[in-house]
């Protein structure tokens, strides 16, 4: 079942059920944010937990929560897995989340705070009105910044030799290059030069680790619904 | 459908899923933690969102990290009321919560950390594993502690000044009349009497605003699915 040009909230919500029913389909992502009157959440939870494969769903996000996820959002598994590769504090340490959106902040907040494989850390959620991010962050030892707001990340707000890991993702005019757009993270890059222990790079950090991950998660739900297996 | 002594899980989620097809019954609470071989979350998970009146199933759990919740759970909205009511700083302010369980300590964090109505503060969460408590509550001006462990905050860890909100619930023998068990919270009220900004009692606290809590979701549980208001 396609979708059409044209077509609406009842026909997206349509086609979602339908993919959930289809035996040869085995996971499926709904990109977002969707236009107004479309409602994402309520398109996305048609889909049963092991083919809700960005896990952003209720039954996944709630699974989240109760630590037994199925699928957990693949750019909080990413800023994770990049953490871990360089073994960046986390285990018993501060760690700090900037942002609280539903699909990313939040869930990465709750992967980071959960027992191991989770982060096990101790977190802290910030977010646009908990201003004064400088003493805010003042403990923390490993920073991920998930707001999509250029430049927010310097030396003012960083602790010295805080690692942080940048889920920040915008567009912004390429001074080089007039007409083109550049992509760039939360962290002024050249600011935190000699000043973090270190930062993730964007574009080219958790990025294309998310779409990794996003693979792993649709071999998961591959082998949870074709075999049988758990997904996790 | 009643449950009769010997019956097992699969007992269990015949029973509630029943209750969650009669239009009779407009909400239903499963007591926990339950004995092994039950599993609470998965019976619980029987139940549609709208009877799930604590709020503690894996689809309301999710539509909260999502900011849209339908029933959060009742101790977690206990202790924002208990905040709310004594005017504890919250919104915008270090907010510390001490316990990670799936259905008090995350919950109570994600609530506190939403937009209005919730509690749009600056979230930490600790566990067991983060140790240090007392450097890490350092900035904390509300603390929240779910944990269940006897005079586990006094005078070295909580700040001068800081408000205190007890979610813990603990029985300790009563040394006045043997034999007989106390509830106690996890805050020594001696040693934070004259030093913290306030603490909230047990028993006496956060209990029966508990209590009236799931009474107010009880009754919003039949309007939405009596008079299809919504529940929030």
């Amino acid at each position: 079942m396609a979708l059409e040009p044209g077509d609406g909230p009842e026909e997206l919500v349509a086609t979602l059920r339908s993919l959930d029913r289809d035996p040869a389909v085995h996971a499926v992502l709904v990109e977002h944010p969707l236009p107004a009157p479309f409602d994402f959440f309520r398109a996305v939870d048609e889909l049963r937990p092991e083919k809700d494969v960005d896990g952003v769903g209720a039954r996944n996000l709630g699974r989240l929560v109760g630590q037994r996820p199925v699928h957990v959002p693949a750019v909080a598994r990413a800023a994770l897995a990049i953490a871990r590769h360089y073994h960046l504090p986390l285990d018993g340490e501060t760690t700090a989340v900037v942002g609280r959106s539903t699909t990313v902040g939040l869930p990465l907040a709750l992967l980071l705070a959960s027992p191991p494989p989770g982060g096990n850390a101790a977190v802290t959620v910030l977010h646009s009105r908990s201003g004064e991010l400088a003493r805010r962050l003042a403990g923390a030892r490993t920073i991920f910044s998930c707001v999509g707001r250029p430049g927010l990340l310097d030396r003012t707000n960083v602790p010295e030799g805080a690692h942080v890991v940048d889920v920040g993702l915008s567009s912004v005019p390429d001074p080089d290059r007039p007409g083109s757009q550049l992509a760039v993270g939360d962290a002024d890059p050249r600011a935190l030069d000699g000043w973090a222990g270190s930062l993730s790079p964007v574009p080219g950090g958790v990025g294309p680790v998310t779409v990794a991950e996003l693979m792993a998660s649709t071999v998961r739900a591959w082998r949870s619904l074709v075999r049988g297996e758990g997904v996790a």
